[in-house]
């Protein structure tokens, strides 16, 4: 029997784990004794109660399965992630460390590495969940109709970057959007003050592994994960302005960008952030240097595979926010756009600051160019801040 | 009082964790019950005991000490990174699961995620030593006679890649190699069997930040990390067979290889996994795709900076060992160079078909473009193997 008590203020009632694979070729098994109280924590294989899919037939499959230890049934705590469900038993949390490669000269996380953490919790939600089939995300309804997930949208604000060593925690749900879609969010929060760091949302459609095309939400699908729906936004929904397309008169442009060997995940496609490297690698250096990336939102519009040449558009806003010589509406704007109240607030007098830098936003464009004609892969549009290093801290 | 069990077969005895940090903005108290009996685990901020540095003067120093939960006395369990003190209070132990973006196309970690891994459990142990200064790995004695650590040799085998969602668990530690530098050895292990996946072996020595010339180990600095020292060698030594430096007539060449903002680390140096990429991004798809590293040496010659353009050389090995039409002392040397006993042992009748394969090794040069001479920044070799999943597992 195993409970564990939430780390926020509601209590989360776990199930029981009901079975302890036990692997006769262990070597080591483990006790854990903290603050006096001896703990004995199965942490061999077992310790989520693994049961290895039966439809595992050959050596080689089996082999992976075990090494991967997926479950077929709902999981309460992963005590190697760190994980465990919460929000009544629908939510996923995980406790992360930043590690050292997981932040820039900085000494903060990169985004790179918050999208790939957002990923890797999504992933291990579905993983908890007891639905994960093979493959990148997909259930195993979702395998039996060979669909898999694509991601139409993506809208991330990031109000603080945690740095090397320190803990975070990410929590993530789902709920429905539309007849046919999936909304997945993330709330990312200091594990010591409770300080929200980052927020997330995407929009998931199901595609045909075979036609390339949408699909409908079969009802298999549907049954499987719509218990794990829930309503609840961690960013609230505004009027998203419409991102306009660029073309080739964008300010900055970088060409002739080819995906390489490790660019390419499982589904031997352009890996999420290698599309936002290559957006954010046309803005200048020296605005790069003083600014960190407080939102991002991108609509993905086609998929992009391994022998693609792309080209990444890159143009600062032009409607009026922060434009040479325009100082009017700041306030509203900026706060809105540019900044979180929260962290405008805590950065004082370098509030003031901001509002003589330019330009705090850039639209993006990645297309492939083909001999026809260009298809766009993502429209993008990124908000900015000053980095608090370059700001007075305190006085 | 804390005692954590090793899973090793010696039992550690951990020193005691005297103090507890108590933040006053603590939201969120947290108690973990597992299999019934009770836990008091303060995982706010201070579970290992941090005391934070007393050098920390201004605010934003401060601040970011708290975040990062920098120990200034030895630890011995950090619940969040999963690590432990063993090998008699010296060495350290992670355990880790491989993330979703940490493998390639097939499912199997990278090399890059593993280099990156490897990195991350050396500075967390320096950080369990309570020595960390601010930096990268540097000690406090280090930091007051403005000394850095710089990698001179990398040694890596690795037997088995750990696949998506695998349990691992890394083993560190240090020795002392010569008179003024520092070995680290690594250890990876399945956390399941105990089966060994890789080691490595490093080399390091003590630059100045500001002179860039290497240093003597001062006193002071071999008092503080001598204690950990111990005479244990994941590699066995063996005499190491010259890299020879190749140039322009070199079978591949990748030319005007510019470091990215994203390439750099906290010390604005091309990371060490960068290298590694442009080293492989040389070699041919089509090997790539039916092989794997199963060793790489790596010398390191000078530093390279963010305005360096790099040039990567690549030859296939021409000293005799599976040269086309050349099949002799194929069972001695691809043992010891292209296989591990114990993987080319499971691999069963795939074995004799690697023999079929050419070339297994490549040197491999990074050098930066000078005006006058070009200079070298790495020399490399690699030893591949054919991958598991293009072989027979079972028949």
């Amino acid at each position: 029997m195993a409970s564990f008590s939430s780390l926020a203020s509601f209590t989360i009632r776990c199930s029981s784990i009901r079975e302890h694979h036990h692997d006769p070729h262990k070597q080591n098994p483990s006790s854990i004794k903290i603050n006096g109280t001896s703990s004995s924590l199965s942490t061999k294989n077992g310790a989520v109660g693994i049961k290895v899919a039966p439809e595992a037939e050959n050596g080689h499959v089996k082999t992976q399965q075990i090494r991967q230890n997926i479950p077929t049934t709902k999981q309460s705590v992963d005590p190697f992630r760190q994980g465990l469900i919460i929000e009544g038993g629908v939510g996923y949390r995980q406790t992360v460390v930043i590690r050292s490669y997981e932040v820039g000269a900085d000494k903060t996380a990169t985004i790179e590495s918050i999208l790939n953490l957002l990923q890797e919790t999504a992933l291990n939600h579905v993983w908890m969940s007891g639905l994960l089939g093979d493959g990148f995300g997909a259930t195993h309804g979702m395998m039996r109709n060979n669909l898999i997930w694509v991601v139409s949208r993506m809208q991330v604000e990031v109000d603080h970057y945690p740095i090397w060593g320190e803990v975070i925690e990410i929590d993530t749900w789902v709920g429905a959007s539309g007849k046919n879609g999936m909304q997945r969010d993330w709330l990312v929060r200091s594990h010591a003050t409770g300080l929200v760091f980052a927020r997330a949302t995407s929009t998931w459609v199901m595609m045909n592994q075979q036609t390339r095309r949408l699909s409908k939400m079969p009802e298999e699908v549907r049954a499987e994960i719509s218990p794990w729906f829930i309503e609840k936004q961690a960013i609230q929904e505004e009027l998203s302005e419409k991102i306009e397309k660029l073309d080739d008169k964008a300010k900055y442009v970088n060409s002739n960008l080819k995906p390489k060997r490790s660019d390419l995940d499982m589904n031997h496609h352009v890996n999420n952030v290698k599309y936002v490297r290559w957006m954010l690698e046309t803005i200048p250096d020296q605005f790069f240097e003083n600014h960190q990336l407080s939102s991002m939102i991108l609509e993905y519009r086609r998929e992009c595979g391994s022998s693609d040449i792309v080209q990444a558009l890159c143009e600062p806003h032009e409607d009026g926010f922060l434009k040479d010589g325009d100082q009017q509406d700041h306030n509203n704007i900026s706060l809105l756009n540019g900044f979180s109240m929260a962290s405008g607030i805590l950065e004082g007098n370098g509030l003031l600051k901001c509002f003589e830098e330019k330009p705090f936003r850039y639209t993006h464009l990645l297309q492939v160019n083909g001999e026809a004609k260009n298809e766009e892969i993502i429209r993008g549009r990124t908000s900015w801040k000053r980095k608090m290093s370059t700001m007075p801290f305190s006085s």
